[in-house]
């Protein structure tokens, strides 16, 4: 963490000083905001979460229900996503609080005793995948520490809770602000008030049965696959051995999924119930938790499960439903078009709860949008920009409910239960296999993003073929150089809307010498006309504000120089221009492979591996094409000088 | 963490449900406590926060102050402290804000050129000393995180502030509350204003100028180098290429320590000034700010120091003082009464600043005197258990006076010159030297308890060398069988006044099988009548709530079968009798030595490690020698049935 940057300031460094331009938040709302965010789950607290590090745009919240959540639906954290807490700087306390899925057990019927037997134990997350582990945590908790920080941010961001949407209209001729809202209050104190709300965006977070969806005339539309199953959380005494463990079992009686939660004593399970009929819902069934438990009893026979208390539990249909576009452009329009009202999460897709991705989907929907309204709005980058959000999330998505879908049969399926070459069912081996090969994707590493304005070629991903232009950054350690600190690479990248730009040096060049690739870049960066730095950073910002270069040396620390490093990577920053020391590193770390060999970063050239705002990579150059850096933001960035920022 | 137990209940679980039989804190002093603390310096809040686990016991804590503390003197964080903080639940916190010292480099006068040149690196502290480093944070964040234990407590305990100490008498006939204190108000709503306080025990940790100190008659005997020393906070920039390191320069100009501070700006200096004359004092010599910024531009000369601004500064001259004994005891009376009143930290011992022991060890001595009263006044131990506060801690603090008397007279000397053997000065060498050889010293891992009611010999030490009797338990990593997470065995000790059993289970032995020594082990502890764990534990608490035991298997986690293991290792807690899972270990974890191999323990016999409430080893014994195992406890403890709890 980096504070005391602007002066000596006591107290916890997590609470930032509030920005002048916040006025304290008031019961009612606001009548003009920058950005409406419809709905505090996961995916609307994300995008808050990030539109709060600018104090200079005005976001505002809503949320039906009247507080903030107690007990989650939700409770999954992919590896993906703990990355994504790591940048809203909160990781380490999911990390203690979470409970870790380090393995995964397989059960099936056993053939000779009846009941079932254990079949196969593979480990959650393949080596290497990510530094953060699978985790487990209640939905509320993920709430919490976004509310937390939130509050902490320099724009203080409350939610206005007992909001319940009404609808929106959009007119395109009526100014910087287009969208008018309504929306009605539901507390008992001022039941059917009605509020209207102008908005420049509007952010649909508002669930499957999204309001925001509907106004923009949208559709969810997909299968069920018309099976119930039922969910529970609960505190049990078993003997069966494998409860702390995630497992899948396959039984005679039906199928069941343990999760282990938080805290060492909680479990959830997911028990699958009836098959349905054509058209059937499942809230006609009359399944009670008696049936429930009563389920879950008979598939572990013969381990005992005897219940002592269900905190939560629900019953649900399998379906994938998607929306064919996020926004309100329609697809005939959009060349002429720009959007905004956008919808996100569940609003826009809907998974089976079984591999774990609905509540992470989500945060990575916004996480994609936040970034693109802050350039927006803070004037870096023309609103077009906009347009990529629905293009890159609603292909990925498309992608995951395909894979949702297999993988949600396969556990509804019946074990197949003969050698015989037999087809009914599913292979109990060939399940566990599905499960180890498609461990990215639920880790939440399928998303790759198509080239387009803000996703380069890969004409050079050569350099650096462990850095997949279009992927999430896969951080690595390196040795910070300034005091011998081992760190996490990626750790650098914070939710701060800023552009990554990780200069891997080398190995022949001097890291001092000004002529070097790297030297070079930074005489560029600092001087040229064409610099992204000088012609996208505003005056008066730090020099970093924009871009933050890092240098990664195939060095040992002790044989780099400081004191010859180019200026740009001991940028002069804040009130009292004190040196920001944390820009350079060695890649030689004790006892851990280097980054080059890790990531595949070719050793004699090195590589430029440029990373937008939410840690995907843009681009993979070469060091010294600097005008295809130069090229690449001027595609999508406006200088600083002309920009018409509205904050 | 372990939550849920006895029902779900949503927020964050460090909060605890508040105990029914605490009050709620009120503005006026209750008139009788337990316990007394005087001062809310890091010695008393790790007392009152080891207290406020037992809501039974009404603490009380005053300090002169009016408020938390904003800006801290000490700064250093030994990595002994950091295991303790991990006990009380917030290490992740600190090791986030923190900076992390991982490296000091030395530095001395450049012979041709003059001015200073680096001339020696080393790692600051040793591989596998501790698995947490060495870290540099702010006093008050320290004091900020104690405050926040307290509030989450289950006794909800907070300082009263503006309170002035005026003095006690004790009187061994007056009955539960021999201890009457008087304490002054000193905010301006109540100036002047005594309050009476009745107390069985109070706890000195208000400084070097203790008045509970003076109150019972000890005093601080010890010499003063006659050397003044400045320290100050800045945030500054300088071309010292060093300014992140710990840093010890020797210059033809003094000598200078850098000690880089959290937030990556912040640094601070150590400022060797003027040589004092015989009992003159560092007040008298006029020493201002300007004066060390330009002491300290002379040292690091040829570099430059332009100091932007000084949160903080202080001047100081070294010298090393120690109390005889701890307690309000007379050493003649020794055998026949017992301790009232206790002094702990700069009330008792004063070190220079630059070894980095004072904040460290003033914790320490609360830790170890914490879990002995909670354990008199729950009734657990008869009241003779204090006496071994003082008998421990004072030997301790001795021995640490005798290294930093060395380390600071090192730091005032002039560097040595020539290679002509001249013994004028120090050799920068010999000094680098020192430091690498005395790191466990400053990593707070000097501490070795002699034998004593509370620490048994070292007959059987051969069975587990690295686990000294009378040494801090060494943490090192194991594999939890139930879910397969990799975790640090130490970190299951957590400061809640419960004694550890950690039995290391032989390779030979099956896991499971109850004539094992690990199952015999259980049988006794369970089933005879000299069992310690029957013996101790009151009475409709959980099984583990004195003792608590955790085996270490040398088989993979998944040879190891939980069905059949012994119930006392699968223990039903709380009000559902829920199972707790968290008791049983496997030693193999990927890509890690062993901990019998990192600990040589006997892998043919395996050992019981007996481990105190303060984390340091109390025993080690074969797994069979129950005996010696229920002798050792009866020496310590009373009948659970008998006793005369006072709470």
């Amino acid at each position: 963490m980096q504070f005391h940057l602007n002066g000596f300031k006591p107290g916890d460094p997590h609470v930032l000083d509030a920005s002048a331009c916040v006025a304290p938040q008031t019961d009612t709302l606001p009548q003009e905001v920058d950005v409406l965010i419809v709905g505090c789950g996961p995916a609307g607290l994300t995008l808050a979460a990030q539109l709060a590090v600018f104090p200079g745009i005005r976001t505002c919240i809503v949320e039906q229900k009247e507080g903030p959540l107690k007990l989650g639906q939700a409770d999954g954290i992919a590896c993906r996503t703990m990355e994504m807490f790591e940048a809203f700087n909160f990781s380490e306390q999911v990390l203690k609080e979470a409970c870790w899925i380090n393995e995964v057990t397989f059960w099936k019927p056993h053939e000779q005793q009846g009941g079932i037997v254990r079949h196969g134990r593979v480990q959650d997350t393949e080596d290497g995948l990510s530094e953060f582990p699978h985790v487990v945590l209640n939905q509320a908790r993920v709430h919490d520490f976004y509310l937390e920080f939130m509050r902490n941010s320099a724009s203080r961001l409350e939610p206005h809770y007992s909001r319940s949407f009404l609808g929106l209209t959009v007119d395109h001729n009526a100014g910087d602000y287009p969208v008018t809202v309504q929306l009605e209050r539901v507390d008992a104190a001022h039941s059917g008030t009605v509020e209207t709300l102008k908005a420049r965006y509007v952010v649909g977070c508002d669930g499957a049965r999204s309001g925001v969806r509907r106004s923009i005339g949208r559709q969810l539309v997909g299968d069920s696959a018309n099976h119930a199953w039922g969910v529970m959380d609960i505190l049990a005494v078993t003997d069966f051995p494998d409860i702390r463990y995630k497992v899948a079992v396959q039984s005679e009686n039906g199928n069941l999924l343990v999760i282990p939660r938080e805290g060492g004593y909680l479990v959830r399970l997911y028990v699958e119930m009836d098959k349905l009929g054509e058209e059937e819902r499942v809230a006609n069934r009359g399944i009670t938790l008696d049936k429930l438990i009563a389920a879950a009893q008979r598939i572990l026979h013969p381990y005992k499960l005897e219940v002592k208390e269900v905190p939560w539990w629900s019953v649900y249909e399998i379906g994938q439903r998607i929306c064919d576009k996020y926004d309100d452009v329609p697809e005939e329009e959009a060349g002429t078009r720009l959007p905004h009202v956008f919808i996100a999460g569940d609003a826009c897709h809907t998974h089976s709860p079984k591999a774990g991705q609905g509540m992470n989907f989500s945060m990575q929907d916004t996480f994609n949008l936040g970034w693109k309204l802050a350039a927006v709005l803070s004037g870096q980058s023309e609103p077009q920009l906009l347009l990529t959000y629905s293009h890159e999330r609603q292909v990925v998505a498309q992608e995951l409910i395909d894979f949702d879908r297999e993988w949600a049969k396969m556990f509804s399926d019946r074990p197949q239960q003969d050698a015989s070459g037999n087809s009914q069912g599913v292979d109990p081996k060939e399940f566990q296999k599905y499960f180890e090969q498609h461990g990215r994707f639920t880790a939440g590493m399928g998303t790759h993003y198509r080239p387009s304005s803000i996703c380069g070629e890969n004409t050079h991903q050569h350099l650096a073929t462990g850095f997949v232009v279009g992927t999430r950054f896969h951080s690595a350690p390196v040795l910070r150089v300034c005091d011998a600190k081992p760190i996490e690479l990626g750790h650098v990248a914070k939710a701060d809307g800023r552009w990554r730009l990780y200069a891997f040096a080398a190995a022949a060049e001097p890291a001092n010498d000004m002529d070097s690739r790297i030297g070079a870049l930074c005489k560029f960066l600092e001087e040229s006309s064409d610099s992204p730095v000088r012609n996208y950073t505003p005056a008066g910002q730090d020099i970093d504000a924009v871009f933050d270069l890092r240098a990664i040396f195939q060095q040992g620390h002790s044989e780099l120089n400081l004191e010859s490093m180019p200026a740009l990577l001991l940028p002069r920053k804040g009130r009292h221009e004190l040196l920001d020391y944390e820009k350079i590193f060695s890649s030689r770390v004790k006892n851990v492979v280097d980054i080059f060999e890790l990531r595949g970063i070719n050793r004699a050239q090195g590589a430029l591996v440029v990373v937008r705002p939410d840690q995907y990579i843009a681009h993979v150059l070469p060091l010294d094409k600097h005008q295809s850096l130069a090229d690449f933001f001027a595609g999508i960035m406006r200088p600083a000088g002309v920009a018409s920022s509205v904050i």
